[in-house]
C-alpha cells in the first residue's frame, strides 16, 4: 500500500559554507541533495525538490522556500521534525512545513525575494562572523553608497549586473529596494525584487563598494547600468556576505504554523 | 641590540568553538597559546599574556582585553595588523592595540564585565547560528524569566551559582544587570558585574531557563540563591551561547584608536 501524497511547502534555513550551492552538482554536496535524501527517507521513495531561489556556493538562507511531494496524512510538525532529524548533522533545517495546493510552485508562484548582504567594514578580519560577511578592510562611506544605489531602483535592463552564465530570458528586472545601512562595523545592503538575475545582488554590492571606498564617484553606478555591459560595472562581491532572507507569496503558505 | 619594551593592551574578538578555552592546557589549542605565539614572533622572544576574563572552552569574545610586553616603538596599527597576520588562520583577532602604563592589568584594573548569553528558542536546531547559541526547543516565557532575575540583582552570596572548581576567595558578588529580552526566536540575557564567579553566568541562565519553560515558578530562583548550595540551582547552560562582550576600565585604553 502506498500513502496518498500531497505537495508540501518547506521554509528552510541553511549555512551555505559547506555546500556547492543549492543545486546538485557532479562533484560536492548540495543543499538540494541533503534535503532530497531526507525527504526520500520520509516518503519511502525518491522525490524531487523544487526551490524558490537557487543560491550559489557559500550563499546562506534564512527563509528559502522549497516544495516536495510527501505523504498527505502527516502532521506538519512531524514533517518538519522528521526532515530535520534526517538532515543531521548538515547545517540545513526546516523551520516550517505546510501543505500547499497542487500546482503551487515555490519559484513561479513567488511575488518577491528579499536578500541581505553584510559587509564587515574594519581593518581586522572577522573571527565571530567568518563565512557570514564580506571583509572589506578599506573604510566605506554608506552615504555615498546610498546615493549611488538610488538611480538603480525601478525597472531597468540589468545586463551590466548579470553573470555571463545567467539563463534568464530577459535582462529586464524591477528593483524595488536597494537600501544601504550601517550598524557599527557592519554595513548591510538589503535588495528586494520580484526576481533577480544570476549574481545580480553580488554585482550590485561589488559596484556600491567601489563607490563606498572612494574609488568611484556615486554617479558612475548609474553610468554602469546604462552601459548594458558587464565589464562596465564592479566586481562580484563574495558569496559569504549574502543571505536569502525571505520569499513572499500572494498567500503565505506558513501563516497557519 | 634589544628593542625597549612596553606594556600593550589588546582588544580581542574570538570564536571559542575550536579552542579548549582561554587558558593553556596540557592538551588542545587555547586562545592564549595562539596569541602568545603571535606575540613572540613580533617581540622576537617568548612573552606571557595576561587577560581580563579566562573564558571556558566554547565561550566566545567580542571584547576580551589582554596585556602583553611588546616593543615600545611600534605604531599601534602595526601591532594590531602584525598580530592578526601571525594568528591566521585561527579565529582570533586583535581589534585594537594601545600602550598602557606599567602596572596596568587587564584583570585587576577592570571595573566591569559585560556578558551576553543567547538562546535560540524554536523547535528546529540552529543552522546559521550553530555554535553561537543554546538551542532550547521548549518555548520560553521571557516575562517569567525577567521576573525570576529581579531578586538576583545586587550584592549576594552566589554559592548556588558557582562551579565546584571556582578558585575565587569569596562567593560574594554584586550583579548589576541581568536583563532578559527577546528578538523573534532569540532570547538574550545580558549580565553585568564587576566580576563573576566561575560558570556564574551559565548557571544563572540554566536556572532562568527552568523558569522560562514553566518547570520552576519564578520565585524559586531567589530560593535557590538563598540556599547557598549549588545543587539548589539549575544546570549549567552550554558554553556556545555565551560571549564576553566588553570589559570596562576607569580609562578606556583604546579610546584614542
Amino acid at each position: 500500500m502506498t500513502a496518498r501524497m500531497a505537495l508540501w511547502a518547506l521554509l528552510l534555513e541553511y549555512d551555505g559554507t559547506p555546500f556547492v550551492g543549492w543545486q546538485r552538482q557532479a562533484q560536492g554536496l548540495s543543499v538540494q541533495q541533503v534535503l532530497e535524501e531526507a525527504a526520500a527517507r520520509l516518503a519511502g521513495a525518491p522525490v524531487g525538490v523544487a526551490v524558490a531561489g537557487r543560491t550559489d556556493a557559500g550563499v546562506h538562507a534564512a527563509g528559502q522556500v522549497a516544495a516536495v511531494e510527501l505523504p498527505a496524512h502527516l502532521p506538519a510538525r512531524q514533517v518538519r521534525d522528521a526532515l530535520n532529524y534526517h538532515m543531521k548533522p548538515h547545517p540545513v533545517v526546516v523551520l516550517a512545513a505546510a501543505p500547499v495546493p497542487a500546482g503551487w510552485h515555490p519559484r513561479f508562484s513567488a511575488l518577491e525575494r528579499r536578500y541581505r548582504y553584510r559587509i564587515l567594514d574594519r581593518r581586522a578580519r572577522p573571527a565571530l562572523l567568518a563565512g557570514r560577511v564580506w571583509h572589506h578592510p578599506a573604510a566605506l562611506d554608506t552615504i555615498l553608497m546610498a546615493q549611488a544605489a538610488l538611480p538603480l531602483l525601478g525597472r531597468h535592463d540589468f545586463t551590466s549586473f548579470r553573470a555571463a552564465a545567467c539563463q534568464a530570458a530577459s535582462p529586464i528586472r524591477t528593483l524595488d529596494r536597494l537600501a544601504v545601512t550601517r550598524a557599527g562595523e557592519i554595513v548591510t545592503i538589503e535588495a528586494v525584487a520580484r526576481s533577480f538575475l544570476h549574481h545580480q545582488v553580488r554585482n550590485l554590492v561589488g559596484t556600491l563598494a567601489l563607490v563606498g571606498c572612494g574609488r568611484w564617484p556615486p554617479e558612475r553606478a548609474a553610468e554602469a547600468l546604462a552601459a548594458r555591459d558587464r565589464s562596465a560595472a564592479g566586481p562580484t562581491a563574495p558569496a559569504a556576505g549574502l543571505t536569502l532572507e525571505a520569499v513572499r507569496y500572494a498567500e503565505d503558505p506558513f501563516a497557519a504554523g
